[in-house]
């Protein structure tokens, strides 16, 4: 028999139990926090349509989305003469189908299709894997998951506020300390870009204030005068900079301007929350933070934890039109999603799991022969009936491998029960992390697992 | 801006919240069960190298594999000459990833890829979705949620009595009645077809047997002549067929068949069973139940309701050479996989889910003013922290439709604070279900939740 390799396809991996167990944590606080706040959960198919993902990305998306080829003869729509090799071409007619991108684009698709289900506003969670022909590297793969939450069907504020709430609640729980929600608003934006003479740059504007963090202030600073802005233009860029609160820029803005709704947008916002308090992040102002994505059109999040340099580890935002591509009209929603990768590593580097999450396990009984074995499951049917998590050891290996099975999985109790223990009905328990053994009778120890 | 229609890819589907609840219900109670049993959850990627895939499955399955393309000039290999048109030799050139079509050959690739981390017996489940280009009906789809458990790296027969212990617990626990676990033997199978004498026959007798409840025992019979058993063979098959217990069939076997290991096992696992008891469902011996697919060599399963002609809502057995494949020998496993899709159907169609996992809202706030909002919000929040699901209607929308809101989403109450509650710091609740509404001081409200 051919032996074949065993390997991941490129940028995919396997998770073992010990890392699936710690992710399922942090998916538990956040489906637990979602749903405490009316979220509910939806799924969407890992494929769609070819045609409802293209051109939603922008070229350099497309190129990364993942093609999947047609069932059946797939080639017989090829034409070597008309197609003439150009891969692009023939990828449309030799695939119908393709991996999600993200997972906003199927929402709005879901959105427009389910309208006449759905109870608006649409308050839904959606956890599920994405794929992108992206290079890997470190802590990028090319399938990951993405953890997103939105509103949809409410132009008030309050959606805004409750995200706000529920991304400080989400990183209490989870003990990520210093956690600061960055907040802007496209239309603000939009204001000090027109102020700054180039509106009709808005797109490169946005995308290379976006790049500050990443290429520095005086590259950006040299690639905006490329693009056009002026002496005159850098000075209000630099005017709007520097200044570090909410209220110093709205003075810069007379009530003609859009930037106006947007700031008066913002200082509600700013103004509840430090009424209704967090818990323990930070809403901070940022007018650097622009968030590529061009379909955002109101208020725009990102989170940061400021102790290492992973990036951002949630962002967000209002996008009033989303859904009109699928041609459901006038819906505006706001979002945000969690990068649960980053969150992860995060909390491993910091050390912020919870000890008692290594494994499912209560008590190991130890296979000390057929007949002991089969009185054991008894046993161990009464403990499960309490819930207590026990097994037993399935082959008659030796004491010594057994217990390092034990070890190994993090089970804290091995119980050993031998022709003496089952003459009296009794129970030997080892405790794994302090080595103490004792024995105790079977039903007095049920009654002590019982209160 | 051209509009797209809004439709999934042939056989897939979206789930809505009503039925990702009832979804997350079924998946929970698994995922809380496995794990009494010391089971660990793991994941592999979506995608498998499609040489790991190819010619696992026979030729139907090789077919029915969604194949993807490659990233970038996926066509630069192609040669017109040599590829001739042939699409099949096509496929192999243009792609090299495949989604996965079961969960079982990931597993084989799984456990020989990190044999040096796991820990054995390894006890793992999966629950994750296959994609499969099969023709859609009712109740079949391209993408379906699968769940294994499987036991990996013991010959003992403890795992088998784990794995129907774990059956009878999830469906007891699911509150589906009269489920019959059919057991039976590959070892026993292949003895009968021995003494049938057509030994080299055997897996077109195995798809025969199987295929008895879907064709009926004549067409079978004459389906076998063809195959080449003689009259002695066809009354063999008939004197097993009529043997409706295990110790009927010992009876045949000498010492010397290998249906006497096979059989030996039988009695074994149904002793013990007998020893331990089940909760409700019954462990019945069926000589017809065969199990198609061609890794199985001990025992193997398969459990249905009898109550609804669904087919079988879980299934398995015992293979001692999976993992043989990807070059790591003597690994023998067993596992069962539950049909997520059949049992969420059975209970649907009995109404077996309980009433209280409609909504994951307890508290609606109406929205009754800007002001009032804010006062609600800092209410929202002292309930939020006490676990209790609360929220408010983001939107100052008439209180008609606030209420449908409320009502359609089946949220147990709706709290009224305006003007008046606001001045006492009190709280009306309306009861949904009751029509009843009182006033509460907020704080002996908040004090009764607490208890």
């Amino acid at each position: 028999m051919k032996t074949i390799k065993t390997s991941n396809p490129k940028g995919m991996r396997d998770l073992i139990t010990s890392k699936m167990i710690l992710r399922e944590y942090i998916l538990d606080i956040m489906k637990g926090t979602f749903e405490k706040y009316g979220f509910g959960p939806i799924s969407t198919p890992a494929m769609e349509n070819i045609e409802t993902l293209n051109g939603k990305y922008g070229d350099e998306g497309d190129r990364l989305i993942f093609k999947v080829l047609k069932s059946g003869n797939f080639f017989s729509e090829y034409d070597s003469e008309e197609d003439q090799l150009n891969y692009k071409k023939i990828a449309t007619k030799i695939s119908d189908k393709a991996l999600r991108y993200d997972l906003t684009v199927p929402l709005a698709r879901f959105v427009s299709q389910h309208r006449n289900e759905i109870i608006f506003p649409f308050k839904r969670y959606q956890i599920q894997n994405v794929w992108r022909a992206d290079r890997p590297q470190k802590g990028r793969f090319r399938e990951f998951m993405q953890c997103d939450v939105d509103i949809i069907g409410s132009k008030s504020l309050f959606p805004e506020i409750e995200l706000i709430q529920l991304v400080d609640e989400i990183f209490n729980k989870l003990s990520i300390q210093n956690v600061k929600i960055y907040i802007n608003h496209r239309k603000v934006l939009m204001s000090m870009i027109d102020h700054m003479g180039v509106s009709d740059k808005f797109n490169d504007i946005v995308i290379l204030i976006d790049k500050i963090d990443k290429l520095g202030i005086r590259t950006v600073e040299k690639e905006m005068r490329r693009v056009g802005v002026s002496d005159a233009g850098m000075k209000i860029f630099n005017k709007f900079r520097n200044a570090d609160s909410i209220s110093k820029i709205s003075n810069i803005f007379t009530e003609s301007d859009i930037g106006f709704e947007g700031i008066n947008e913002l200082i509600f916002i700013q103004k509840v929350i430090k009424e209704i308090g967090l818990q323990s992040s930070e809403l901070v102002f940022d007018i650097s933070l622009a968030r590529g994505i061009d379909y955002y059109t109101g208020s725009i999040f990102e989170v940061k934890q400021n102790d290492i340099s992973i990036g951002s580890i949630a962002g967000g935002g209002r996008y009033d039109d989303l859904t009109s591509l699928f041609g459901f009209n006038d819906v505006s929603g706001v979002g945000i999603s969690f990068g649960i990768d980053r969150i992860f590593y995060l909390m491993d580097d910091f050390k912020l799991f919870p000890d008692d999450i290594g494994s499912s396990t209560d008590v190991l009984f130890l296979n000390l022969g057929l007949e002991e074995s089969v009185h054991v499951l008894k046993m161990i049917k009464k403990m499960r009936n309490l819930g207590i998590a026990s097994e037993l050891y399935p082959n008659m290996d030796k004491v010594k491998k057994q217990m390092s099975y034990a070890d190994r999985k993090g089970i804290k109790f091995v119980a050993i029960v031998g022709e003496d223990e089952i003459k009296c009905n009794k129970i030997s328990l080892k405790n794994m992390n302090t080595g103490e053994q004792y024995m105790h009778s079977f039903n007095d120890f049920l009654k002590d697992l019982q209160k």
